[in-house]
């Protein structure tokens, strides 16, 4: 198709990343951990970034929002299907947002409270407890938010009233 | 700080992931290119997803838009610190989106049309021509725009006017 593959492109086959930082919260074990920020909101947290990388913090508190990139880290083996939280039905891990993605990489919109050197205060956190930070990218609504076109959300049409009420069980993570 | 480091956590150093597609855009080099899908809106791609994740696609056409986690394999080596495209100033990296990074990660969000088997064909593309895939993720408002607080964008307040109308240089990359 298109003109090329992964072998024309010489794909590398593998990416290595490094933890740049821990993200600090209030939920120890995934049992009644929420599913998302909104079913987050407030929950305080700290995101501390590694002092080798506290220089790239510079200008950061300007943004009331950030994006955080994190490894799923205690996510069970990725796997291609998920039965998700939010119905009982088998989806594919890509129309979810379930961990045990092939690359166990999260997302979350986090806010902002406050800098003090290499430790940025937050609030709205959704992970586990000592999740590897991957990445700080401030959340920008003219870059995050869909450019163009109506948005219909699926299987979660019927689902998303719940997710404020909905609370992790261990079904995605290793025995911790 | 907070009852641990990344010594008690026995934190892994590096984290391997590997790619689970290809993105086809009609960006053939860095120059000229949109710097937001924003800027590109209505660029039609084509995400190709290797024929052994194409299970991990079930359901995704209910979704009108995806979020597509990419590596920037043609970045420069990570810095700390960019020049914006957006201003003339140096900010750190983590308060920018350029795609020098310590983990060279970046986030879209696209709107998809149709699915075709392992091929999702979508528009808003903004990355270069033969990016690597790694992860689709569905786009949903309540868990992607911020659950509390008003939004401030610190130093892109002024630059954002400009985005639809900026286009890339070959500053954050290697030459192609």
């Amino acid at each position: 198709m298109i003109g090329f593959n992964r072998e024309k492109r010489n794909f590398p086959p593998f990416i290595t990343l490094r933890p740049i930082g821990i993200l600090h919260t209030p939920f120890r074990i995934p049992k009644g951990m929420p599913i998302q920020p909104r079913g987050a909101r407030g929950a305080l947290g700290k995101v501390e970034v590694f002092p080798e990388y506290a220089e790239g913090l510079k200008d950061i508190e300007g943004f009331s929002h950030l994006l955080l990139l994190y490894h799923f880290d205690r996510s069970r083996l990725p796997s291609l299907f998920a039965k998700a939280f939010l119905d009982n039905e088998i989806h594919g891990i890509f129309a979810t947002r379930a961990p045990q993605r092939p690359n166990p990489i999260g997302i979350s919109v986090v806010r902002l409270d406050s800098v003090i050197d290499n430790i940025l205060e937050v609030r709205d956190m959704d992970m586990l407890d000592g999740t590897p930070l991957l990445d700080v990218k401030p959340y920008v609504p003219a870059f995050d938010s869909p450019c163009s076109g109506d948005i219909r959300i699926g299987w979660l049409t019927k689902a998303i009233p719940e997710t404020e009420f909905t609370y992790s069980d261990e079904r995605f993570y290793c025995d911790t």
